[in-house]
């Protein structure tokens, strides 16, 4: 143990102002989820719902008010004392925009300050991979967006971009199709769009919908579960993302279901998504099922919608498909209950909602039979409550956190509790 | 969304009261980290370390004064004002028992109040598994244990329990070995001892000794890993222990390492622990080298011993299980790293002590090629830096954790922040 002289010689220990930080983001996130869970609570309510004291909600209340984002929707008589004023989001002091940038498409979602979607600008982009083609494409989105509500202030944009993105320093970090590394999207963006600009990856942000809007509204602790091309998941603990020290947690994809097994698109062998990831499904069906007319479908849509298909039509190769599946699915989603032990796990994605009817009852058993006892019964499978883009809503989320905590509240402030 | 109508129908967040309690138990730690890390800190350096406002420093350190906890180790010259106060844990206050319960043996570890080990009582137990009985042993070697201290304070007592705990019901859920289900092992021993005890297993006790007197004193993200008959893991994200909802996350060792493969003793088939355990081990060895002498030990710590022997003599044997070993732990630790992007993987543990220096390198090479890119290059594998029976000063720790939870500082207390 070390004793120390002065000050000088403190050596830094890692609890330190992340926890701060945290803790002050903790308590105004729990706020605001009360304001977005509720519609129009009291103060009182708020301190009853989040566990807070009433003099903590009180100072969380009034800078919001000072910003703007908080309204008094009415007063109602609180039995003998002052009328109490019930609280609303002011929707009218500005917009979020939730941007979804993937390989083949760019979609910006328009929201008001209380996060209700306005407008929604799709614009397909080319399969060039050079920043500035991208950059580009996302700004001239963006305006095209933001032409429909002229006049209106932006109080933040949230950019979600494939690969892996860290969001303090607003770099892509890596994005593994378009062979980008190390490219610094927050500043070209902010400087052609002169908005503030927060970036992140899509599994980040269909967490932070889910735990704002959809199952987070009744549990803190869940686990997103991504199925298309790729596969991968988000981790939520006590209401919080889970993001790892480089903004990487969550890669389940790239966890082992058979080592040294098949190959995977990101160079190892046995991966989750070398088997469940849509290629892998179709490599799956093709050595079963050669001379079926699936096995010779190109396109990863149409496979899964003729898999849906031939599921209505009680075709036994997609059955036989759906099987595999679940028998591959749910033990993968047994390796995320056994090591996280959430209340939900929860799927989302096109994959799911074409085949879930049929898909998710064996994987739910599947994955009950793999999981260790005490964390089996604790959790159930689900398909998402947030219906429409995820990715889109929780970048407008997170966008506004950010906006809170970069432009409206000073982060000085007596959040804590 | 739901507008409420009146307090009663406000529906409970799931934000709630826990978050409030773990934001006040956060700065507390934060402080007590602050001084098992540093000694003899002033309250301006325990600001500095912890990232807490003076103000917030200030009213816990006074709560921890207020029930003797803390001390002044003297004043010094600040420069002009008041002399600055250094403080240190008053290590006579009382004492705190660290029981480690496994199926052979029963360890109490007595600390004193700043965690200092004073002594030790060692008791094998026989393979006899009746709730009466192994309570009994429990309490006749605690109270062995305090007989060397005669009159102290205990201010608590951790009690680590093979299988699965639930700490704040205070019961053993299921212990397999023991085929215990539900036993309320806390009210059993409150009521033997009069002592309060706190519950809860190797692996959460492990990681909270590895976060408080280990690397946790440099990272706050960290995987604990044990090997050894069963092999399991702890996480701890951003400085605080993840237990999940039933406080059975990190069970790592019933995650899949091949899909549908080798029986592993909890009834599935391919888990981390059926390859990777000593038994597995052994059975690989079996298997691929039938002959050799090592190939008819019975005895666990005796094959581990000749294997680590056998390296020494540079067996090619040994050589080639130690390479197996690797190539499987590697990709498992991956499987770790991936999910939850930690700073540094901490094995413990006697089979990693034994044969740690042939072990560790390969492994480390593995763990890195198994990784994604940005979490291989944020983390390092290193061994422990609790050399000296973690399970005991863990439970110590949670035990005085529990103390001022429950018995020293008043719950509504101002610690937030």
């Amino acid at each position: 143990m070390t004793t120390v002289q002065g000050r000088s010689s403190v050596p830094p220990l890692s609890i330190g102002k992340r926890t701060t930080r945290d803790i002050r983001n903790a308590s105004r996130f729990a706020v605001l989820r009360g304001m977005y869970a509720v519609g129009t609570p009291t103060r009182q309510e708020l301190a009853q719902l989040t566990g807070l004291s009433f003099a903590t909600v009180s100072t969380i209340v009034n800078e919001l008010f000072g910003i703007g984002l908080l309204a008094e929707a009415g007063r109602e008589d609180s039995g003998g004392g002052r009328p109490r004023a019930r609280l609303k989001l002011a929707a009218e002091r500005g917009l979020l925009l939730g941007v979804d940038v993937a390989e083949t498409y760019i979609h910006v979602d328009v929201f008001d300050a209380a996060l209700h979607r306005l407008t929604r600008e799709e614009h397909p982009i080319r399969e060039r991979s050079d920043p500035t083609y991208v950059i580009g494409e996302i700004v001239g989105t963006i305006q095209a967006a933001l032409a429909n509500h002229p006049g209106a202030p932006v109080l933040g944009t949230g950019v979600s971009l494939p690969g892996q993105v860290q969001p303090e320093a607003g770099v892509s970090v890596f994005a593994p199709n378009w062979g980008w590394h190390q490219v610094p999207v927050q500043d070209l963006l902010e400087d052609r769009l002169g908005l503030p600009v927060h970036l992140d990856n899509p599994l980040k942000a269909t967490t932070v919908a889910e735990l704002w809007f959809g199952h987070g509204r009744e549990v803190g602790d869940l686990v997103t579960v991504n199925l298309g091309t790729g596969v991968g998941a988000g981790i939520a603990i006590d209401g919080q993302l889970v993001r790892g020290v480089t903004n990487n947690a969550g890669e389940w994809g790239h966890t082992t279901l058979i080592m040294d097994g098949r190959a995977c698109r990101c160079g190892r062998l046995g991966c989750v998504e070398a088997y469940i990831g849509v290629p892998g499904l179709m490599a799956t069906f093709r050595a079963e099922h050669p001379g079926h007319p699936y096995a010779r479908l190109k396109s990863q849509s149409r496979f899964v919608s003729s898999v849906a298909d031939g599921l209505r039509r009680e075709d036994p190769a997609a059955r036989w498909l759906i099987e595999r599946f679940a028998h591959e699915l749910g033990a993968a989603l047994a390796n995320l209950v056994n090591m996280i032990n959430p209340r939900r796990v929860v799927l989302s994605s096109w994959t799911a909602q074409a085949v879930g009817e049929w898909l998710i009852p064996p994987t739910r058993e599947r994955m009950r039979a793999e999981s260790i006892a005490g964390s089996a019964d604790a959790v159930v499978l689900v398909m998402t409550a947030v219906e429409d883009s995820p990715v889109g809503l929780g970048m407008a989320a997170l966008a506004l956190e950010n906006f809170l905590e970069t432009a409206g509240v000073p982060s000085g402030g007596n959040l804590r509790g």
